[in-house]
């Protein structure tokens, strides 16, 4: 078992450091929110003063913070965390943001000689209390393979994307199919409704024809066709807009600064942008059908 | 075995009077270009001289038919279908049109006592050939049920989707999802090149992830990840961007006339518009990926 | 003074009717609904029992009507007014419908051996009652001529933008302009608000610099900057969203029927789709604006 | 007359800084390029070995450059200016650039105890030849007017557009103005031509009604309606497709990161996006019509 500085243990890092602990690992944690920080100690993680403490002296640091410019803070600015780390540190940022950030991080810290992995997951607040996050991982195959003991008791799926940046290239690619998909299917369930299918027949017929996909068998934005869908409870959470629209911009950032075309990448960020606005930034992101719906809600 | 009429035997028209040929039905069939029907004549129809002509003394009468326009002349203008079929005489109407004129048509059929099922194919060619079509019907059960021997020998996938034109709207809904998620797939593998991700592992990730659909498993728009895509043929069809504008053009049609809200749908129309207007008409849709990488191509 | 038959006298036909009449003119009206056409007859029209009544024994016909399918029933339908009308009966089509129908309808005018000309409006209920709308006017330059004495009494910029079905085409594609201008302006300026330019300053400075409209100078979406605009009460219109929603999908119709690429024509429309399926039908369509800033309301 | 610093003498910088020299200013020029630095020195400037060269013992200091990242770069990073400047040096930074890198450089110049202003300027080359630039001020009251006797010799219109980045910000949401109402026009005349209207007809109508714009009246993306525009000459520039695409990102950065919803302004960078990538980007802008048009050219 090994030490480990955890740093963010929110809504996410908080379930995920909590399953590195009931692993046997040491866990030596800090966060902003001294209530979150709490929580975690009274799961049986040590407090650290700061993020340079829980980094200092432990086998692998793992970072699960909101932003770029927050992950950049806490390694390479007043956080101060690769100064602080023992030779031979194993870095995880878990962190979902930009490509272009987090391969600034690979490369201050292989600058100072350390191991790191970027490692966004995917599974929400559900995924990480389970353990079946799905992690994608960028890195050297040393470094995912240094990971992934650490990986596996966090999550179920775990993928080596590439290099540097990969993981976060991977989810950012990901998640905007899944944000498309789910929008072209809120649109193909309200004009079958309009036309007058049965959401069963259309369910049947499109799961095993050319139109099928992940979210349309596992996310049904319409209720009682997929039992445990938000769907069926109100569009409660799962995984909100307020994500969906963060991975949307990332992606759509990058497509920008590359001078790729993404016209439906960026009507659904657009699209995702309303929605939020219009106040279902906490609501889950399938919920989306009910504004392309409009009054006309079942 | 029956006698059939068959009206239209083009390129997806004539295979599957072939087919049913084959299985050793009596075809009679018309078709206005004189080759066309040739051909068909060839493999062992009897030539008709007209529509009426066509679609009299026999059991069942198939329509395969550009537009609905052409279904209407068909059935109740100068081709006078409906004022010559023999009592009893099934319709069924594969002709890919729009929700609206196929259900005038039933409306029609109805009247003069005739019993119809709108059935609409995907497939292509291919499919049409190989008598392994997906199709898609709309009326009722007992003139599904009625039909069904017939379809069987033309398709493989037959669904019974509702009532009159059903099988129509089924057809706009998957075939939008399916314009939806391959320009979204395109997007990502054009941004994933960019940053530097192996297709292969782009493939593998998103396939299991939420990001995944029957597009990216089946019909990936690059090459060598899916053997016999047209990706890795030069994009010959496969299925034609002009016949996927079709399929969008009517889900549009649909979706405005009963104030459904469809950004995707509509962007998707869009961006196909533009794809056949640079002469990718002929081209499979799948082929949108290279428009949308620009000159950067691989 | 002529004798003139007005067929559809609502919310627009009422007020232009009563211009013809207070110009001197005897009206004779019909409308479906009956307290309609007692409101019209209170202003001094002669009731008719019928279009084809109202039509009948007058020199000049004037037609205003919701849409395409009501001016077919009118002329050529149950309204069967084009077999009722004197010899030489001049035909106002000043209903917005599709420039299909439109020229139908023209097309079956001259086969009656009847002068017709389409002839929309534009300026909404205060321009038709102050008898200053714009009006585009399809048909032969004699046809205009004949018309315009009594388009100058209902209007007051009177364009013959071509032949049979111009005006329609031309009221399209303004309004689609329009919409596109007002939907860019809702964005600058909500993208100006969250930049910290005092709308004064992004007023006159676009105004007089590249990216100036007709909208931002006199339909300026925010208030105070001009004043009377809709935005300085409350977003009663004007114009409402439907009304718009209508023109953009009678553009829309034309281009996809046409293969013309309109992505921002349909951009629009899905805009005041979501727009009118809110609830917001009935306000001004500059209130757009509101729907894009979402909850951040001024 | 003043000695002038000017960093960036290239397309835009040369002309601008030529009309200083030409006003009897002492201009003392640097330039990565050395060709380009050249020609300004062959116009009269002193030579200067690099940016801080440029920027010391001057009265006031003029960048104009590609992007933020090379403002950044010269003000505060390897270029040294902000060190080197004599105490009272005024900052006129005409780049076009983010307005968020604008605003740290005005907080950088303000902490160094210099009076800065952004000017980022319109009118392309021929503008800035013809000394008639429109230039966007951000900054305070006194510093625009320590300012204007040097922008009245490089520019014509010059606005005040608030304090530090307003001058960045009119113009993003300017140019973003005219791209969508460009790309409006296009589909508005391509719908025209498709319906058969004559273009000088759609033009004189929309001029003068509620479609109308700047873009209309000056900028026409066909040919023979306004001399001199682009159209009339193959789309040579004018204003180029990189630069509009470069414009429209900067507007859609601050609009993503400020969660303003862009739709029309995130399909016109797609559509430019597009493009660009077709091979357009050193055409005008406005030749985005022909994109739309595809094969189907006049």
């Amino acid at each position: 078992m090994a030490k480990i500085g955890f740093i963010g243990v929110g809504n996410m890092g908080g379930p995920m450091a909590t399953n590195l602990i009931k692993d046997g690992h040491e866990v030596k944690a800090f966060d902003v929110v001294g209530q979150t920080l709490s929580r975690i100690v009274n799961a049986g993680a040590a407090q650290a003063s700061s993020p340079a403490d829980a980094a200092s002296d432990v086998e692998a640091v793992v970072t699960m913070l909101p932003a770029g410019q927050h992950v950049s803070d806490v390694y390479t600015g007043t956080g101060e965390v690769l100064g602080n780390l023992a030779p031979g540190t194993l870095i995880i940022d878990s962190s979902t943001i930009d490509v272009a950030t987090s391969r600034e991080m690979h490369a201050a810290a292989a600058d100072a000689g350390f191991d790191m992995l970027d490692a966004p997951v995917s599974g929400g607040v559900t995924g990480a209390e389970a353990g079946t996050l799905t992690i994608m991982c960028g890195g050297s195959a040393e470094t995912f393979a240094r990971a992934k003991p650490y990986l596996d008791v966090m999550g179920k799926n775990i993928f080596h994307a590439g290099g540097p940046g990969a993981g976060q290239a991977a989810k950012a690619c990901n998640n905007m199919l899944l944000a498309i998909n789910m929008i072209g299917l809120s649109e193909a369930f309200n004009l079958s409704d309009a036309l007058g299918l049965e959401r069963q027949t259309l369910f049947d017929i499109v799961s095993t024809a050319s139109g099928g996909s992940w979210a349309l068998s596992n996310y049904t934005p319409v209720p009682e066709l997929v039992p445990t869908t938000p769907a069926n409870n109100n569009f409660n959470p799962g995984f909100t807009g307020a994500m969906m629209l963060k991975d949307l911009k990332l992606s759509q950032d990058a497509a920008q600064s590359l001078d790729v075309s993404s016209p439906l990448g960026a009507a659904a960020t657009m699209l995702f942008s309303l929605y939020c606005n219009e106040g279902h930034d906490a609501d889950d992101f399938s919920g989306i059908i009910r504004m392309l719906r409009g009054k006309k809600v079942d």
